[in-house]
């Protein structure tokens, strides 16, 4: 999907959020938010909108002199995923349709959205899982199941930290053996990478790759061309996070995207209310 | 009071909420919107955050080639603020305080803040009052009574349109012949010009003259020398709504202060809670 201009508003305040996140120097803050502003005024809204997070946060690695400043913060919400994991592996285990609850948890770990948060607690995790839970959802399960079924190359796009999780849960549902995750190929904001797939056990099951970018979404061309390659032979692509979404909306592929819509931009190119836990296709699974 | 970094981003909503107010054409609010983007990566921070609010709305002007894309807004806040009057007025004369319950109610009127909103009912506005006289005020009377009491020249500068019919009230209740009403010296956003206090009887009553200046506050260097020369040499100045805090907080002159507190970075400059009804002086009347 294109960049709209109400994607402008949100990309200053997510660059004054991270900014502080990542320096304690209101001359950083000043310098980064005045870099963004100019580069924001000649933007390309034909881009998707990840193209400014890859910006934005590009600029912040480079002024603070720091290669990935949301390290602490990616490996705490991993390791608070992972001392919940054995109980939610229960509650998969346990539920009539292990695909579809562990889809919704997949889901709401993208939802937990550890983001910028520095001391996210296991109550808080929880309670927000509790309350994602009860919250609208749009599951396409069935149409999800017969696309797996069909499938001899499976393509999973994680997205954040923390989240991946979550993910394993759905991962583990999948056939062994099909499945592929691909991370980001380098640290932006909390997206998970192949130091987060490790940490959550994940090149333990499946083959993990790094797609080649620093982008907080999928931009092909700025993709790796291994990354490139296994995207073009997938039979189906199961993709987590708006970002992912934002990215991918318009390819012709097989593709399911699992996220929650953030912001009243995807709501309207979505046509799902806003704070919707959607799994959903672009390409008609024939049959 | 200086312009914060925390501006910035609100600065770029209000830009895209105005351009859309005044035009219908999404190539206006692109380029509108990213002419603002490029001064606000050369703002001078020292400047107060009106400065930006002129710039804003004169980009508008221009590019609508409408010199008062408000007026409507204006003439149907100033009707619906009329109408309330004589009940208002009743309000105020059977109070045991009338000075307080004046000054209570053009706070109010700067609360309504019609601003940017197009058919806003006279239920709408009756029930925004009574909400907002139900929330937190605080009113240093005791101190406006006397600074009153004592000054031979009262400068009130006005806020915006619909409002300026509330401040009447309090107007009524200062000493006849002693008082000057300052508007803005052109149009910028729903602010109050002469057409405006003439519209609430104001010239009827005391002198009205205009600012010389079109920022939503009252940039000195930008005011008319005969403004600067009344502003001098006032014993005492009324000064309403959150745009004229914003650039006289710092004068050296006996102000008080009337508007609501409607964002954190004045929360923050003022030490009073967001939402707070706010009657304050900045210099201390003496005794």
């Amino acid at each position: 999907m294109k960049t709209s201009i109400d994607c402008i508003p949100c990309f200053v305040r997510q660059t004054l959020e991270a900014t502080r996140f990542v320096s304690v120097y209101p001359s950083v803050h000043e310098g980064v938010l005045r870099e963004i502003l100019r580069c924001l005024a000649g933007l390309d809204l034909d881009q998707s909108p990840p193209v400014v997070g890859q910006m934005i946060h590009r600029k912040l690695r480079e002024l603070t002199g720091n290669p990935d400043p949301y390290r602490n913060a990616k490996e705490h919400h991993n390791r608070l995923a992972l001392e919940m994991l054995p109980e939610l592996r229960e509650q998969v285990k346990n539920s009539p349709d292990p695909l579809k609850a562990s889809a919704c948890l997949a889901i709401t770990g993208n939802v937990v959205d550890l983001g910028a948060k520095h001391g996210l607690t296991e109550n808080e995790v929880i309670a927000n899982i509790t309350r994602t839970l009860s919250e609208p959802f749009h599951i396409d399960i069935e149409r999800l199941r017969k696309a797996i079924d069909r499938a001899s190359s499976i393509l999973y796009l994680a997205d954040n930290a923390g989240e991946i999780v979550f993910d394993r849960l759905l991962i583990e549902e999948l056939p062994a053996g099909r499945v592929t995750v691909a991370v980001r190929g380098g640290p932006v904001i909390n997206d998970a990478t192949v130091d987060d797939a490790r940490a959550a056990g994940l090149n333990e099951i499946v083959r993990v790759i790094d797609n080649g970018s620093d982008a907080p979404g999928t931009i092909l061309d700025d993709c790796g061309l291994e990354f490139q390659r296994r995207f073009n032979k997938a039979d189906l692509i199961i993709a987590k996070g708006q970002g992912n979404y934002e990215t991918l909306s318009d390819e012709k592929k097989n593709i399911f995207f699992l996220f929650r819509i953030k912001c009243g931009v995807v709501a309207s190119h979505t046509g799902f209310k806003m704070g919707t836990n959607v799994l959903t296709g672009t390409s008609k699974t024939p049959g």
